[in-house]
């Protein structure tokens, strides 16, 4: 029997990812897991492993490295202490020459001693300390996904990996605006304090009631447009770097670390033991 | 004529870094470039630099990664509009099977294709910030090199690259430890907060008064001794590691960079320009 969304909510994230690797959940992960950090997922061949570390290492706003596996170790021991990412994601894209070919929930089949895995921080951890602020986040109470735009912001390139920042779009009032940029300040591996506020135009934005990812979201009277780097930017990217083979999360269905949102470090304290 | 302490201490980074260049200063860049990100510096053969980047990334506290360079390429242009690498810290130690072998002013004869440059941040960035405070640090008063200690705490593994974590000592007046704590928390590119405070026994410190490197440093009435992870750490992992060539700076002969020390990201504005 399946999983419910109601029956999982509760779950501590060794329940969560035992509900995943049974195949009996392949829903989104947005409000599972409270408390935990959430991540994006990447799985690319150990030849392009180094180029994409030092993508995300020299654009860590939109790729806020969490962890990486060894080559061909599918346990990512550093974010849980059970996590095995051939089976703990909900579902997975599979990429061929940068074309989405198919969409599965486990990767048993694929993996090999030959790929390594990457974690990336999502936004999920400061919009719920935007919300328990007290602040309103219109897509999340509208049950949307937020607008996405490509920008003129140029990522720092490395080796295949390079071009257009992605961001995404909140909508603030101008007089929570101060508030809204500490909190979100404070969590560097969930894209940290905005890129860009105000004039959309100025990041290369034609038409804000357009977005090239997400749904639309309105911009209401006393509201400023605030943006984020996107965790859809390393995709675009991995997508343009057309690799033979790129496995990552079906969008919205994230790995859940054991990682508390608030972390000094990704690392899991018992992966680091005394002598 | 060589350029002394005194004639450089107000200089910007690119001449602090162009008298480094022309040879003609090779003393310790303590108090130079102030309010700029200071770096212990790591240049390894490719065929490690995937190991070593994860080694950091899993240990963020003694490995700060500021900077890594494209293979081959010595110019770390994320860090400084101008960094030369072979050239632009004041004095390198050249380390073979992890042995060292020679102190050098420059590395243009070691300089190859299949070579990696990783910078570190390093403890001067927080250690400005305390002293901003008003509050003393002994080692510095005294001109002495901050005491250091072989810990029982194991870092977090990758490839050939482990071993135990190296911790700094200072001691700080106990009303004012909180305060302490909170300033170094806010840089984690500096090894952020302490990894331990009070008895050194409980990360395996037998003797306070016996650094297994730098000098010596009383706990007075009133202070406790407190622990951070120490950029020494990922040395001794090189060492360890017996890698056929390791280039790293001078212990004290850092790369001085253009970030400025309480930067979000470490990475040049002018690196991620406008498309």
């Amino acid at each position: 029997m399946p999983y419910t969304y109601q029956s999982l909510k509760h779950s501590d994230p060794h329940t969560l990812r035992a509900a995943f690797r049974s195949g009996r959940y392949r829903s989104h992960t947005a409000g599972l897991g409270q408390g935990l950090l959430q991540a994006n997922l990447a799985i690319l061949p150990q030849e392009q492993a180094l180029d994409f570390m030092r993508f995300c290492h020299r654009n860590p706003k939109p790729c806020p490295l969490t962890g990486v596996s060894d080559t061909g170790n599918p346990m990512m021991f550093t974010l849980g202490r059970d996590i095995d990412i051939r089976s703990d994601v909900p579902a997975y894209n599979i990429y061929r020459n940068g074309q989405l070919d198919t969409e599965i929930t486990d990767i048993f089949d694929l993996w090999n001693e030959d790929l390594v895995a990457f974690a990336l921080g999502c936004s999920f951890t400061f919009e719920h300390a935007i919300q328990k602020a007290g602040i309103p986040l219109w897509h999340i109470d509208n049950d949307k996904t937020v607008p996405m735009f490509r920008s003129n912001i140029e990522t720092v390139p490395a080796g295949p990996f390079g071009g257009a920042m992605v961001v995404s779009m909140r909508s603030i009032p101008e007089d929570r605006l101060n508030e809204v940029t500490e909190i979100s300040r404070r969590f560097p591996l969930a894209h940290g304090a905005p890129i860009h506020v105000g004039d959309p135009a100025e990041i290369g934005i034609a038409d804000i009631s357009q977005p090239d990812w997400g749904d639309p979201a309105p911009v209401g009277a006393g509201e400023v447009p605030v943006f984020w780097a996107c965790g859809v930017t390393p995709q675009v990217a991995i997508e343009a770097a057309r690799l033979p083979l790129c496995i990552t999360h079906k969008p919205g269905h994230m790995l859940i670390t054991d990682i508390p949102e608030d972390a000094e470090s990704p690392v899991l304290s018992s992966s680091q033991e005394k002598i």
